[in-house]
């Protein structure tokens, strides 16, 4: 049987004058978009914008919450109340939803972003308030976790559906956790190279770490990134290298989580 | 036939550590909630909060979309673009509706506040953004609207359900617009002088202008005003007066709207 | 040769439509007042307001900077740079400065909000980066650090004036730091307990802990809370206590500091 | 006698991620920097980097106050109370001042932006309350005011020094006001046409309006907009013109104005 994999993005994370990221180029590639909610980032036009796009590319929608930070770009860690939490990503999820309704479109996954969702990677209580605003607003919403993080523990605990991230262009620490972005080489932007990982990844359920130990990952996601000036083509690479290897690149409601 | 009026307040219009009006003595006079969503004034917690208290006590919920400019509170006008404004309002709707959902709620009715109300009661391209923004997300919802208004027409002209709106606390100058408040008197503060001109607008379809002219006006919901020192008190009045006339006080989806 | 001692007190805390603290109250008992600078909360028109009021009532003003997060109130820990951090208090220092100018006022001290108070109370680096916003804007800013923190040895080391920080209606731990609010009790409502234990910190030099151990703490600064419903009557029995034991309570730059 | 103009740009208009507009190369060809203080644009650390940097490149520095509409870049008109607009200059003056200290430098101008600009050349009120604004703050600080604008006139009743100022690469209507920008051909991106515009307008206090009127003008500054992407090459052209016809292109505190 064929390996099926999702390839996704952060996107939508402009706001008012102010533009970042190649959406327009990602959208040709990935198969799922996480959209920036008008937070840490986006504003209504650019997620009216971005639904209406993904739709026409045949790319599901999921929400990109964050933490009501533009000046940090959801990229500081605030040390926030669980319950705040939870609510503040119910509005985000409700505002992404109601811009969908400019596509006919379905929000089906969530992925919080930046310092947010590494905050609930390593946080329990962080993670099921994420994931109770989930189930509150609409239970079939897909929770993306980074793999073998506590959202992912967090999703199944509350019988979500659970999608396990890996990433595409970043190395791996041996206990499994990313490369910090201040170490040289942290962030790949060889296409070859991502091509390469990936398909080991999906194929073989393993990740080489930066020390060259095996790990053992079981995926159903990867991410690129769009804001690195290499995201498109790093994204083009990863696509065709699984694709070439006999992989089905999906939106995230057409694999089967568990 | 008995009468039936609906009774209105805006409401949640707090945010983070602040404070303003009594949205639980009020929530107890009347029947729909008009709830700050998050622009002008109101936050997840506030507007979380609000459903819950609404549910508990029968009243009925809306989205009380405001500008983006908390610290004006939405009174300042903003000389808006429609398309950017269509697509504000869909996302507070949304944002409402996902916070609704901690009450097992629907979002039955769509108020504007302040400064974006008055601009759209005079600017057909403005009334027909937010009627649009309804239309795409919930073309249940009931689009409240000054009677006479240009968001009366742009209700009907888009085939919304209307509800033509009145106030318990304002004088109306002799062409049926209110009073400016820059007028003395221009608010009401008497509980009896409120309570004789709400069961002559409901009963006679009357409103008598400050001149003393007689102003042929026919309403389905009267706002009441939690801001003012007096407003649950004036509210109360207002109910009491109508229900002792044989006036049926019921939240707007209980209304047989045109 | 008799003590003198500072009351100083946080104001200004409202934003646009909203209010929070009796400053009019306070201005009458406190003799500096640390003004908040339009991020954690404060605007334009309530700093014009607060400076003018000062001078009136030959208050001292200070700026009382907070993280950019309104909703938070500035209590939430956010994990900034200190490089933006600095820069984000220089900006707050001069923004107060351009008021005070509606005073024929100087800005005289500055104190930190919140969790960055709580912050900056514990790291170095923070601590120093307030100061070298201090250094830099004005040098003769008296720098009002927690007695014993690490802002008492930053504002030292960068050769700032000091003013060591004591709290009127708070309980102390053993070590000298303040006792969590989620203790019972540890905030003081009773006017004569806090009466009594003002007079022995400035005549003694001492505070009593929770568990009634003597610590030993020279203060220049006594911190009376406005947003506590007590606030005015406990400042006032402060004051007032302070004064019948001969103390002289003056604003911050007629202190003789190191 | 040599002629003698100012040439100027906005700039610092990015905001924590996001950037906009080639400000380092604005700053080699421009002799004024008009830098947003973190109202419509700009944060502490875009405006400790512009103060930094216009200061190397011996270009004096301004503040560009604008509405605090981060979404709107500051370009929607919003309905004002002139006594909250002092204020709010006022703040955002002494924000840039406490800025410049990074560079030892002062801020001698001040240049309000977009909407805030185009409402405060037409409305006397608003004019004057930017001006008291300048006074209370600094007097010597010069106010740039659309030439013939009823922002000049409130410098002059103020007693302010004013610099009037005219625009390189914008069509001029023949009442002496700027063609709007919705009108085809209202902004110039050709340098050789700026070039000639400018050295006409310098050295014969005229512009040609787009029907071949002949508008006397008499300019202290021309603005160059950074934000076009032909910005720094327009600015250069008409740098080059005016030094080759003999001009002396200087900061504004060089220039005697009246």
């Amino acid at each position: 049987m064929a390996k099926v994999i999702n390839l996704n993005a952060d996107m939508g994370e402009g706001f008012g004058a102010y533009d970042i990221g190649d959406d327009a180029g990602l959208l040709k590639v990935i198969r799922s978009a996480s959209i920036a909610c008008g937070f840490h980032a986006g504003d209504p036009v650019t997620m009216q914008r971005l639904v209406t796009q993904a739709a026409a590319e045949g790319v599901s929608i999921g929400a990109h919450p964050g933490f009501n930070d533009l000046w940090g770009f959801g990229r500081r860690r605030i040390d926030v109340n669980p319950r705040e939490l939870e609510y503040m990503i119910a509005y985000q999820i409700g505002a992404l939803q109601g811009m969908a309704c400019y596509a006919d479109a379905k929000v089906t996954h969530l992925k919080p972003h930046g310092a947010l969702n590494n905050m609930a990677a390593e946080d329990a209580e962080l993670a099921l308030a994420i994931g109770r605003a989930i189930k509150t607003v609409d239970r079939d919403i897909i929770y993306v976790a980074l793999a073998g993080s506590e959202m992912e523990k967090a999703g199944h605990r509350l019988e979500l559906p659970v999608a396990r991230e890996g990433f595409c262009d970043r190395l791996y620490d041996d206990d499994g956790n990313l490369t910090s972005r201040k170490v040289p080489g942290a962030v790949l932007h060889d296409p070859e190279t991502v091509k390469e990982r990936v398909v080991n990844m999906v194929l073989n359920d393993e990740i080489i770490s930066r020390s060259g130990k095996s790990l053992r990952i079981r995926l159903d996601t990867l991410c690129v990134h769009g804001d690195e000036p290499t995201g498109v083509i790093v994204a083009r690479a990863a696509r065709e290298g699984l694709e070439a290897a006999g992989v089905h690149v999906v939106p995230l409601p057409e694999l089967a989580l568990v």
